[in-house]
């Protein structure tokens, strides 16, 4: 008989994969909102649910964390990497949110920049998840990453340009800079990720 | 003779009890606060004095922790639930001191229910902090904090609706919304209070 | 023959004192860049590669802090610490980068009073930084820094009902608002920069 002291500490891989995953469907869903002619009211309903579904992964995470004793890497990294990727997937949603609550038919073109960085991040973040196991070949996902980070930030910069160009409202930049603000927290938490993964395989190697 | 080896490891207890007394009367002065016809500027001020209170109770939990060996539960949790219920006051008294700051003559209506939401959560959690002790009937208490911060969400999403519905003019609108901004993240951080004792409670289970 | 276990848990000391130089000298940018008739635009550009220098050396603390089995006071101290320090700078760089793409011609008087609380919190921690070896004569600098961060706080007060004193338009308070708040923000990471340090004190005494 093989004494097996750890049996499900594997779980936790597939868990964040889980909680990664959710994040695609989420970005996915910001990208069908942002384009013309939709029912973003039922884009911003599968959004909710979509967060839910975040908020169940996460509690399942820190759930394993509080009754786990072995843990394949350091408790705090584990509780830090599915708080921010939950906080993507909030940031997410509450941009949806916004565009539906404040009844904003025209976005500025630029923000489908923006949502397509996310698209990507969320996409680079699943496919590392199962490298978290080997820990290796991660070193793409953080150069891929930062290149993002760097990307989205300058359309979050053109994007603040364009609003306080004189081109829109008080009221319509304030709503609009809600929107905008929400989607480059997302994108700051993607990256925020991938340094708490970076830290965790440092300590591994 | 018996040993005592934690002599007043005890006294965290009734150090949050106080900290969470102490949201209460900031709640309730806050209800005060946004009623028709109150020297709003004599309020404020107390806010402030329970704010100091607040910070003093925190850093006695601070102290208390920095110099104890051994602790009732792990220190990280410990920090997270005085730092979260230090935030709590603080959204709390920064929302008072827009008011007067601004002189903000009329709110409207529907803040009262976000300010009852508060002082609801500041009972609740004043009343769950002795139930620390024996991790016993607690379950009540985060039902109830859930449901209270979907009521606070309802509330918060309907009065940035009547903000934005163009009754107001853009400044008014600013203003207004960095006092139910303020208000919405106090919400939220007793909600914060809440998981952590969640957290404590499953790892002591 | 000396074994030395920790060879370089020194260089920690080190580490922090280049973190905290380098936010005097960004304070000082900021101290020029709201200076009248001075080069906006290089200015910023400065402040951009004193925000990457700073990254780096948040980049070199972390990583020797993963690769350390002992360090000289505890790990998320040592986080703790490097984060805020990064995120002080981070904040003076973004109030900088929203001056210049905002165009901003014309700023409140009152913001050099801000401006100059920073390069004093600023030379204050980087003055303290060689003291966390002996964990001496740091009494001076926490009441200080505390002293400085009330002063800022009353001017950030002074500034924000400037603002909103009817001597602006929407869109300007809003761009100016943005401005002074990244600069309350840095003062408020420098009263945590103390705070974190007074814990550290606190548990090596």
């Amino acid at each position: 008989m093989r004494l097996r002291l750890t049996p499900r500490e594997d779980s936790f891989y597939d868990m964040f994969a889980d909680s990664a995953n959710n994040l695609v469907t989420g970005a996915r869903l910001l990208v069908e909102l942002i384009s013309d002619g939709t029912d973003r009211e039922a884009i911003a309903e599968k959004m909710r649910a979509c967060e839910h579904a975040g908020d169940e992964a996460t509690h399942a995470i820190m759930r394993r964390l509080n009754e786990s004793f072995i843990t394949p890497f350091d408790r705090e990294d584990i509780y830090r990497l599915a708080s921010l990727l939950d906080d993507v997937m909030d940031f997410m949603e509450e941009a949806a949110d916004l565009v539906v609550l404040y009844k904003i038919d025209e976005l500025p073109k630029d923000i489908i920049s923006q949502v397509e960085v996310l698209e990507r991040a969320a996409e680079l973040t699943a496919e590392a998840m199962p490298r978290l196991r080997s820990m290796k070949d991660l070193n793409e996902y953080w150069i891929e990453i930062n290149r993002l980070e760097n990307q989205g930030d300058q359309v979050y910069r053109r994007l603040l340009a364009k609003l306080f160009s004189g081109d829109y409202d008080a009221l319509t930049v304030m709503k609009l800079k809600q929107v905008i603000d929400q989607l480059e927290e997302a994108a700051d938490a993607f990256e925020s990720v991938a340094n708490t993964i970076e830290t965790i395989a440092v300590k591994e190697s």
